[in-house]
């Protein structure tokens, strides 16, 4: 039996959440269908036309509410400081953190050797054109522990070489509250060398 | 930090899709700002409109695309079985396996002693009035296996048993194509019961 054209079509839209297949796109689809209110399907929508809205940043890339972008423009943060983020998301993953008060860049996108994403994927001329005004003297690279987010900073250290900043890396190491034995032995490895008196 | 208002609107919409925590709604959400097109947003608004418009059936409650149900309207499915089930979606279901040829029909709810929801939450006047008419000989429960389909199974056998009816419920037993061995001991032991040559 054939779903009705108007449940299919949902589906394939829903299916391009991520981690969202077909099973899970028609449970959504369904409870929109029979659980939600009208007045929560106007208001998803409306939501929908709000989010588009919002900007990103013409200097950081961060997501910006009105014109000024929160930190380019605050007077509260440091200067000289830069963290490198691949999503404008983790910039409020970060700030939750509460311990960095530096300014921020979003890359355009990581490099990704495997499929052919070069540097041109980065914006790169964008962050160099930061870091050659001489305004920063550190750099933080936020970025994934994977292949992409290695690639990543390996090629950003070496070409940002040539600068006086200094470029770091977040740490590696075991996460709190966790047990040794669910921590796999990379991790380990990396939190053994790195240990320090406490 | 806050998330802009907007995020923060479709956050809470997004939350109220099954299974769907403050994680999950924040990695939709960022997903459709940044990588979704603007003609995909759009074409989720329109779809939401189109779902709308799906009606259900004033006789069985199936999704009807029209007015006319596809189902009662048939002239080539068994008028004399009804399958009962607890939600348009499972009508899908069922469909597909292509093992069932004749009518259904949709309680608007299952019994829940525990929240309180008793036999009025059931729409039993209109399964009562169908059934009354004397149409069928034969009723299939294919409620879910869990506290509320089994409390609602067992109300309507009692309910229905003045009627000439046979009232069956789907078998229990193991999945085709499991192993023993991730089989839970209560399914093992009403296929075992219900053991047969083959």
């Amino acid at each position: 039996m054939q779903y009705p054209k108007a449940l299919e079509k949902i589906f394939s839209l829903l299916q391009k959440l991520p981690g969202v297949g077909r099973r899970t796109a028609q449970r959504y689809a369904f409870d929109m269908l029979l659980r939600w209110s009208d007045k929560n399907l106007e208001d998803l929508k409306a939501a929908i036309d709000e989010m588009k809205k919002l900007q990103l940043c013409q200097t950081c890339g961060c997501l910006a509410d009105e014109a000024d972008c929160l930190f380019c423009t605050s007077a509260t943060r440091r200067q000289d400081q830069l963290c490198i983020v691949s999503s404008p998301k983790e910039i409020f993953t970060l700030e939750n953190t509460r311990e960095y008060m530096g300014l921020y860049h979003v890359l355009s996108g990581l490099l990704s050797p495997l499929d052919g994403r070069g540097e041109e994927r980065l914006g790169l001329s964008k962050l160099l054109a930061r870091l050659e005004s001489g305004q920063f003297h550190e750099v933080i690279l936020a970025l994934d522990s994977s292949l992409e987010g290695d690639a990543t900073c390996l090629f950003l250290k070496e070409r940002l070489a040539h600068l006086p900043i200094n470029v770091s890396r977040l740490a590696f190491g075991i996460p709190v509250g966790s047990a040794l034995e669910f921590v796999d032995g990379g991790t380990l490895a990396r939190a053994l060398v790195a240990r320090g008196s406490f």
